[in-house]
C-alpha cells in the first residue's frame, strides 16, 4: 500500500475531483509562472455581467488536464496506442497551453502588449520551464508546435474539438450560469477515436457534436460577445492606451512595478527576453484593478472618467448598429459628448465602436472528422444532409458603438 | 404588458436566477460601496486550497436576498403577515448585512483594522447610505439593530438559522467542491414558520435542521478551519502587522493609497468618520495582492519572505499539536528557524500558532426553535432524545503551529 | 399561522418540490382516474434502452402543473392579468391533458384501441370528472377545447412551446440520461409574455428558443425515435394485434379483466360510454406485462415468440433502410424467416417495417411568436436570418425493418 | 482501433455512463433471471409517497457494478493487487447480490415466501447461473459466501461501507428527491484502501464517513421507514396473507400463473428447487398490481377493501404510538372498526401495528475501520472523541398502528 499522500487530488465543483497524475506535473503547477494564473480570471470582465464568472485560468488549465486524462483513458480502451512519454507530454502541453495569458488578455493585447499573441508567450514560458526542468518538456513542446508526426496528439490540444474547448465551454457555462452553453464533455470524449493517427468522432456521436457546436455559438453570443462585457473590455483597452500615452508623455502614474514596466516600454515580440517574461509573470488582475482604483482620482479627465466607469460599474451604453450607420453614429455621439462632457480632444476615448464575429465552426480550419460505420472519414458538415450544421459555419458579424450613458439621457 | 427592462435578473449558477425585487434595491446594488464587494472574495485565501472558491461577497449578498425572497414567499403562504415595508426592509438589511467586510477580513481584523468588527462597519455603511437615500433605509436599520418589535425579522437576518447561513453554506460548499457541506436551503426554508412573532421550524423539518448542523460543522473543519488556509490567513495577518510596523518606523512601502491610509493610521472605532469609511471602501483584494507582489522583493527579510510565501503558494507547514505541547513546539521550531533561516529577531513572524474552535450549534445563543404538532416550542436539541445533536453543541478546540517548510526538511 | 398540513408538497428530483396549489387539484389528483397514471410509464418501452426512463405519466402531469405555476407567476409579474378562475382552470387543464393515455399508448392505438386518439379520451375523462365535481371543471374544459377567447391560455397548454413540452423534454432527458436533450425550462418561461392575448417570447429569448428546438430534435432521434425502442413498440403492437385476432377466433387467452374487455370488443369512438371508460381506467402497464409473461408460454407460436422477445429483452434487429429498398428487404427477410423459424403464414408478425418522422418545428402549426424590441411579432423562423432554424422545420424521414436476430446470424 | 460496438455503455442519470466491462457480465445481464429485475422497483411501494422513486433493481445492480469499477481503480492506483480473476468475480458478485429479490420483497417475505431470505435466493440464482455458464461464477460465489481468504473482497460487496450502499443511498436519494440523503460516493471510494487484506478508510476520510452515516440514518427515517410507505407495505403483506388463506380454503382467485404457484404452495427453503426458482423468476411487480386490481372487486370484503386501498391510494392512517400504548390503541381502533365497517372477524386485517428500527451503524457487525496516519486501525466510532458518531450506533425504535381513515373521522 502506497502512502496516500502521493495521490494529489484537487476539488472541482464541475468534475468532483482532479487528479494530478505525475510528479513533474505537480512541480509545474507549483511553479510561480503557473501559480500566477490563480490571479487571472478566465473570463476577464465578464463577471461584471455574470457575477458567478470569477473562475481563474488556473482552474481551467487543471480542468483541461483532467479532460485529457479522460481522453487518454477512452482512446486506450479503444486500443489506440499512446506511450507513457506521449501521455505525459499531452498533460504538460494542455496544462501550459494558456500560461501566456496576461490579465484581461484581449484588452492588453490591444493596448500595452501589442504585436504578440498569448500563444507565443505560452511557448516562451514553456521553453523557460524546459530549461529549468532540464529538457523534460521537450516532447510536449514538440507536440505543441505541431512538429510531432502523430497528428491526433496536437489535435487533442488544439483543434475545433480539443480538450481546451471541452473544458472552457463547460466551465464558463457552469460559472456564468448560462446553462444553455453547457456541453456534455464526458459523452463527447467517449465518442472520439483515432484513425491513421488522426482524431475522429464516431458516427453515433454526430448529435453530440452538433449540440456542441450549437452550444459554442450560444456561448459566444451570450457570454464571450455579450455586448456589455465586450464594451467593458474595449473601455479597459482605452484606459490602458491612455495610461501608456500619459506615461510616455512623462506623467508618473501610480502603478505596480510590473504594470509600470509595460507602460514605460514598447515591448515587441523580439524583445521578449527572460527579464520581460519575468515582468510579465508578475502581472495579474490585481495590478489592473489597483491601478484603476487609483486612476479614478487622477487629474487627467480621460483616465479618471474611464477608470471610474469600470471600478464603480458605471459602464458605457453599448448599442448595436448596422455596418453602414457605424461612422455616422460615432460622429453623432461624439458631438453630443463634446457638449455634455465638455471634452474637445480625445473624443474617441469616450465614443468608440467595434465589430463582433461569431463562427461556431470554421470551414477553413482543420475539420471535425466523422468516422462512419463504413469506415469512411467525412467532415462533420457533410456527415448527413439532415444536420443543419452548415448554417453554423457562416460567420456572423455585428457592429456596435459605446458611449457614456450620461450623454444619452439628455440626447 | 410592462417593459421587460424593468425586470432585473441576474444569473446564478446555484439558484438559476436572482431577481432584484425593487428599484431601491437596484440602486443600492449599483452604489460603489456595494460594487466594491465584487472585488472581495467570500472565502478569502481558501482558494489556495480549493481553487474553485473564487466567489465574491457581492454574489453572496445577492444570494442572501434571493433566499430572503423565498422565506417571505413561504411565510406569506402560511398566512404570516409581512407588510410591504417590512418586506423591503428585510431585503435591504440582508443585502447589506456584510457590506462592512474588507479584504481578507479575518487577517485584517487581527492586524491593521483592529478593535472594530465588520458588523459595526456594515452599520456605518448602512447609515451613510440612509443619508444618501433620504431615510429609506431607516426601517432596515431598525431591524438590523434588533430594535424592531417583531423578532422574527431580525432572526431571518441574523440567528442560528438565518438567510445568511442558508446562502453561504450552500454557496461555499458549491464553489469549493466540498459536496458534503451542501445543505438543502430550499427545503429548510419550506419548513420555517412564525409563532408569536418568533421564527420557528415545523417539527417535520427536524431532520433537515440536523442535516444542516452536521453540514455546518463539516464546512468548518473542511473549509473555514482547513489548517492550510487558516495558516495562510495567519501568515497574511503577520505580513500586514509587519507592514504596519515598518510604516510606523518610517519605511515607505509601495502600496495603494487606500492601503497606505490604514498602514499609516491607527484607526479606532471612534475614528470611523466618513473619510475613513471612504478609504475603507476603496480597499479590496487587489490592493493586498498587488502589495504582496511588490513586497516579495523588499529588503526587509520578514516582509519579503512571508509575502513570497503567499504569492507563490509556498505556504508554511501547519501542524496540529496538543494544547500542552503548544509552547514547547513553538520554541523548538523557533530555535530551528534561527539556525536555518539566519533570523534572530522577529522569530514569531516565522513560527507561530493559534487555536481553532468549531461549534456547530451554540447553546448560549438564540436557539433554533422547533414548533411541535402539539403547538409547543422547544429547543431543537431537546426536540427528541433520538437526535444526536447535543454532541454538536460541544465546542471542539484544536491547536496548531506554523513554520516554513524549508526548516522542517532538515530538522 | 395556518396548519402546515394544508400545504401539500411533493418531492421532485428535477424541481425539488411541487406544490399542489388548491384543494380541487388535490382532489383530482386523489381520484382513481388520475392515480392510475402512477402505473403508466411516460416513455413506454424506452426503459429497455434507457434503464433510467421509468418515470410515470403521473409525475409528468404534476411537473406540467408546476411549470404552469411558474408561467402564471412570470406573466403576472409582467402585469398580464389572469383571474383566479383562469388560473385554476389552467392548472386543471394541464394536469389532466394526458389523462387519456393508456399503457404503451402508441402500441395500443395501433392495435386494440384504434380510431380514437388519447386526447379525445382525456376529454372524456375530464367530462366524467366534471360531472362528479359538479361543474367545477367547466372553464378548464372550455379552454382545453380551444373555445375560450383568450388564446394564450390554450397556448400554454397546447402549442409548440407549451408547458407540456417544458416538462416532458426536461423530464425525459433527465431520467433517460440523454443530457443533450436537457432544456432550460425556467429560463424559457422567464422569457414568455402575452401581447393582445397571444403568447409571445421576448426577443432576448431567441437563443433559448433555438436551443429548445435543437434539444427537441435531439430527443426525438435519441429517445422517442430510437430505433430499438421504436422496434420494441412495433413488436408490442404486433403482439396485441395477434392477441385480439386469437381472441376473436375464440381462443381464451389469460389476461386481466380489463385487458380482456379490449381484446374481446372492437371499441369505436362512439362506443366510449362510461362502462368502456371505466374499463379503460383499469388498464395499465401491469396488465400488459402480466399478459406477456403468461403468453410467452402459449401454444400459438406467434404470440409466444413475440411475447418472449419483450419479456426477456431478446429484441428484434432493427435496420435502417432506404425508402426504395423497404419492400425488397422485407420480402428478403421474410423468406429467410420462413426457413429458419419454420413459419409459413403470419410472416408479417416476424418481419415488418415502418417509417420515422422527425420535425422539430412545424411550419403549419401555430408558430412560436417572437416579440421584438420594436413591438412587432414575427415567427421565430423569421426573427433573424442568422439563426439556422429553418433547417429544423424540414421533416426528416427514416425507414426501418425489424426481424428476429436469430435469422440474421445464419443469413 | 477496435470496433466501438464491443464497448457496451448504458446511460445513467446519476453517473452519466455505466460501462459493462466484460462479455460474461454482458451475458449475465442479458439473462432472463437478470432482466426480470427491470420489472421490480428498488423501493417497492415508496413511490406512493415519493413519486420519483420508480427506479428498478436492474438499474441499482448496474450502479453497484459501476461503483465497484471505481473501487478497483482507486485501490489499484494505491498499489493494492487485484488479479484479473478477482476483479471479474467482484463485478459478478455485486451485480448479482440482489438478484434474489422478488416484488415488494419485504411484504412477500412476511406473507407468501416466508422462511427464506432474499440473499439465500440470490445464491440459488448464482448457482443456477454458474451451472449454465460452466463454472465461470465459481470464484464470485466463493467470495459472496465469505469463503475467500482476502477479506476486503467480500467487504466491498457486503459490509457497513460496501458498494451496495454506495449506490443505493445515492440512487434512492436521487430518485426520491430526498436530497438530504445524498452521499458523495465518489469521494468515499477515493478514501478507501486495503491493509492486511482488510478494507480500511484513510483518516482524512473520517468526515465523509460521518456524513455517510448521518445520511444513511436520514434516509431510513425519511424513506425506508417513512410511516406511510411502511404502512402501505404492511397493508400489502396483509393482502397477500389473505389471498393465500382464501386460496388454501379453495377459493380460486384471479392471478398470474406465477403468483398462483406461490399462493397455492407453502414453499420452504428446502423446497427451492429449479422449478420453484423458475416460478419465482416469473414474479414481478406487474403480477402483484394486476392481481390487486382484479381483487378490488372480489366478494371477500377483506381482500377487496385492502386491495382497493393500495390501487386507488386510499391508504390507511398510520399513527405513531408509544410502546406501552400499542395494545390498547389497537383494541380501541378494532372496536371502532367493528362498528363503522361492520366487520366482526378478521379485525387484525383492518387494524394492525408494528415497530420500526433505525440504526445507522451496527456495533456488533464488522466495523468501518479507520487507518490512521500512524498506521493504526481503529473503529470509526473510536477514531476521535470529537465525532458524535456514538449516538448513531444506538438503535431507535418507533411503534405505530394502521387503520382505515374512514373510521377515524367519526371516532
Amino acid at each position: 500500500m502506497t502512502s496516500a499522500n502521493k495521490l494529489k487530488i484537487l476539488n472541482d465543483p464541475i468534475y468532483g475531483f482532479i487528479t494530478i497524475p505525475a510528479t513533474l506535473l505537480y512541480d509545474l503547477i507549483q511553479h510561480p509562472y503557473f501559480q500566477r494564473l490563480r490571479r487571472i480570471k478566465q473570463m476577464g470582465l465578464s463577471s461584471l455581467v455574470y457575477p458567478g464568472a470569477e473562475h481563474t485560468r488556473f482552474h481551467h488549465a487543471l480542468g483541461c488536464m483532467h479532460m485529457m486524462q479522460k481522453a487518454v483513458q477512452v482512446l486506450r480502451f479503444k486500443n489506440v496506442e499512446i506511450s507513457k512519454e506521449e501521455e505525459e507530454a499531452l498533460y504538460i502541453a494542455i496544462l501550459l497551453h494558456d500560461i501566456g495569458h496576461g490579465p484581461f488578455s484581449h484588452a492588453m493585447e490591444h493596448s500595452i502588449v501589442e504585436n504578440i499573441h498569448h500563444e507565443e508567450i505560452s511557448l516562451l514560458f514553456m521553453e523557460a520551464l524546459n530549461e529549468e526542468f532540464e529538457g523534460k518538456l521537450s516532447l510536449a513542446i514538440e507536440i505543441f508546435k505541431g512538429n510531432y508526426p502523430r497528428k491526433f496528439l496536437i489535435q487533442l490540444i488544439s483543434s475545433q474539438m480539443d480538450m481546451d474547448r471541452m473544458d472552457y465551454l463547460k466551465r464558463d457555462s457552469f460559472y456564468s450560469g448560462v446553462a444553455e452553453g453547457n456541453i456534455n464533455s464526458e459523452r463527447l470524449i467517449q465518442m472520439i477515436n483515432v484513425h491513421n493517427d488522426v482524431l475522429v468522432v464516431e458516427e453515433k456521436g454526430i448529435y453530440s457534436v452538433e449540440k456542441f457546436l450549437v452550444a459554442r455559438r450560444l456561448m459566444y453570443w451570450q457570454c464571450y460577445l455579450h455586448k456589455t462585457s465586450v464594451g467593458a473590455e474595449l473601455l479597459l483597452s482605452k484606459i490602458l492606451k491612455r495610461a501608456k500615452q500619459l506615461t510616455l508623455q512623462g506623467v508618473d502614474l501610480p502603478a505596480s512595478n510590473a504594470l509600470k514596466f509595460f507602460l514605460e516600454n514598447n515591448v515587441l515580440k523580439a524583445d521578449f527576453n527572460k527579464e520581460v517574461l519575468n515582468n510579465f509573470a508578475l502581472l495579474d488582475d490585481a495590478d489592473i484593478y489597483t491601478a484603476l482604483k487609483n486612476w479614478q482620482f487622477h487629474t487627467d479627465k480621460v483616465l479618471s472618467y474611464l477608470s471610474s466607469a469600470i471600478v464603480n460599474r458605471k459602464l458605457f451604453h453599448v448599442q448595436l448598429v448596422s455596418k453602414d450607420d457605424l461612422i455616422s453614429k460615432l460622429s453623432y455621439y461624439q458631438d453630443l459628448c463634446k457638449d455634455k462632457l465638455e471634452v474637445t480632444d480625445e473624443l474617441d476615448y469616450f465614443v468608440f465602436g467595434d465589430k463582433l464575429k461569431n463562427q461556431a465552426y470554421d470551414l477553413k480550419a482543420d475539420p471535425i472528422r466523422i468516422f462512419t460505420k463504413n469506415k469512411e472519414i467525412i467532415d462533420v458538415l457533410e456527415a448527413s444532409d439532415q444536420y443543419n450544421l452548415k448554417a453554423l459555419s457562416e460567420p456572423v458579424y455585428k457592429y456596435f458603438i459605446c458611449y457614456p450613458k450620461s450623454i444619452h439621457k439628455v440626447g
